[in-house]
């Protein structure tokens, strides 16, 4: 009965812990404190006036600057506002109301949308999808990426699956980085849908907690050289980079589609906001710049996922599986009845991601699935939170057993 | 053939003038250049962090400061990114895919959708019906804004009809202030729609150019006493009070309306650039500091409207007819053979806005609108500009004759 004292005592300390959302913390956001003295200048390279309207594309300076970091040439590198989930979501909204390149008809006019979601996964790509209907089939996520058997089994039969969600470098929240030969396959795979597209969620590009950067290959490229120029939606942003409320965010993809993209974006803006994309140049400089501000980044985060490892290597080494991300901002923990879990450390102060929330429909059929965001607590409430939940852990184990 | 002399003589000049669209000016911009240096603190009014994640609504200062300016409770009001443009056609683009509080279905299922347009109007309004589908019907605007005579039969036995778009203060491109009556009849029309919706675009609720400001009556507040709570959606911004491409945006409306809209905005976002909005609140203050710095704004664009007034009179009284607003950013000329008097222009090197864009679909059938926008040029390329517009005016006048 030590779990159930021990929870008894968590209880007693009346925490209020917060590992629920992937939130840069607020000693990483004073690393770009000095952003909201920028810019210096309202000229841009080509001497436009970022104060004004137009240049619905972006800066040029600011797309070569994260052109080599999130593979995409500089010209078809689309610059947005201040969320690439803005820019996801619109992507399926130009889908549904305007033909794709490729398409026989809008998406909306399709009897069914199907997208693969590679399991645990992130749950606001799942949100987009039950918004307009788009039917969702989970795969299992693998060490390498997606099971790629099952992804090339389901798209080259079924002319209804027009898309699938990766986040392919650190992914959400496994921590998992695809494979070369993951890479390689969902370039060269056939697909039913002529119009089938990747939403390459390229969210932790440069988020290394190593001195050892994970490399992913080059989709767009390598897709191109297969014959589907078209089949690449890239998306990046520097939400988790500078400020992540006032951050700017890339779309990148083939000169058809990126052509596409902007047709649709002209009838909904006037150009985004280039100030803040002067701001990122200038604060940025380089891509060596933005690795040397990773870095501070890192000496930040790392210790936090070190700290996860550790704390449940104590508490749980063989009662549950857990991942060990050399990246991004999650920790995929595996235990059994997690939704369970969740509720006790949620009735002890200790506020996480809502079971399920990694799968479709918020449903996860094992149950076993908990995200852990350690980014924004400082190390000791982090301590206190992981601590609690490994207790909580034990506390249904032992109940269950 | 005097005309014909001049127009060579002013073909001679070589001239490179642009009067297309309403951007302001350098000098305008430099008003706000402060900003480039704001927030001087990321710290919100409520103690959050400006430059994290969160708040989808907006800061409440910065709603609290702009309500009574765009005739919304602040918490009736929505902060958006830099382009009321975009927040309009999202809305549309939510109606399209999610059912508008009181709609029987989403926009995408019925089998048409009527919006009103007021003649002549703001070009990007049709562009966003026209991308969707949207069918058009011109209304003929009038010294009070549209012929409500014509509004009310359209609305009451039509339920295609959807929406009306309207520019209730100094309209682009004439200038007319819709007077209460206008408002009053607006608000209390049946419509057979149940879903009909006024987009409100009051994109000059502030934009003076003289000391006897324009009063328009607050149509939400009418149409809810009037019964029809949910039947208006208001949209603003800073575009032209701060800076062009980075200002702020809002949408107000009833609480049914704003809760439908963030409901939908919370797939697309993950809140909006709070820093912009600090920035926002610093710089202007208060309703006072809006009006003072707008006053600066028109003593640089007041002597412009002036200028085009005087030159248009001297050149071409009784030859055509335009306005003489009391604010905003555009002249509204009418000619015959506006279409001809464009491309003479053209030919001559002043760049007019399309004639017939001030018209769905781009098609004036009375070919007479010619939209001038004076605010980007200094006095002395836009005397040039419209002495040069003058001429083309009086050569097609003198070959059509």
């Amino acid at each position: 009965m030590t779990a159930q004292r021990d929870y008894a005592a968590l209880v007693q300390q009346g925490l209020s812990l917060d590992l629920t959302r992937g939130k840069p913390s607020p000693r990483q956001l004073d690393l770009s404190n000095v952003m909201l003295k920028l810019p210096t200048s309202y000229r841009a390279a080509d001497g436009s006036d970022g104060r004004n309207y137009g240049n619905l594309q972006g800066l040029r300076e600011l797309r070569e600057l994260f052109a080599p970091l999130v593979q995409v040439p500089a010209e078809q590198l689309v610059v947005g506002g201040n969320s690439s989930l803005t820019l996801m979501h619109d992507t399926i909204v130009h889908a549904l109301l305007a033909p794709l390149p490729g398409a026989a008809r809008r998406w909306v006019e399709e009897p069914e949308i199907t997208f693969l979601c590679p399991v645990p996964g992130y749950d606001r790509h799942f949100t987009i999808c039950e918004r307009f209907g788009i039917k969702m089939v989970p795969v299992p996520m693998t060490a390498t990426g997606p099971d790629m058997d099952v992804v090339e089994g389901l798209v080259a039969t079924d002319p209804s699956v027009k898309g699938i969600w990766c986040v392919p470098k650190y992914s959400n929240p496994t921590g998992v980085v695809y494979s070369d030969e993951t890479v390689r396959r969902l370039a060269a795979m056939p697909t039913a849908a002529p119009d089938f597209r990747i939403f390459w969620d390229n969210a932790y590009a440069v988020h290394h907690l190593t001195d050892t950067p994970a490399e992913l290959a080059d989709l767009l490229a390598i897709s191109a050289g297969q014959g589907h120029p078209d089949r690449v939606f890239v998306y990046a942003s520097t939400s988790k980079v500078t400020l992540a409320g006032a951050g700017v965010s890339f779309f990148g993809s083939s000169p058809a589609n990126v052509e596409w993209f902007l047709h649709q974006t002209s009838k909904q803006s006037i150009g985004p906001d280039k100030l803040n994309q002067l701001r990122h140049v200038e604060f940025l400089g380089d891509a060596a710049g933005v690795a040397a501000h990773m870095r501070r980044h890192a000496e930040l985060v790392g210790p936090k996922f070190e700290l996860v490892d550790k704390v449940l290597t104590d508490r749980l080494g063989g009662l549950a599986e857990w991942t060990s991300p050399k990246g991004g901002y999650f920790v995929s923990l595996e235990v059994p009845h997690a939704a369970e879990v969740v509720a006790r450390a949620k009735a002890a102060g200790i506020a996480l991601t809502p079971a399920g929330a990694t799968h479709p429909y918020g449903t996860d059929p094992a149950d076993r699935t908990i995200r852990i965001a350690p980014t924004y607590p400082e190390l000791d409430e982090l301590e206190r939170a992981i601590t609690g939940l490994a207790v909580c852990v034990r506390l249904v184990a032992e109940e269950r057993a």
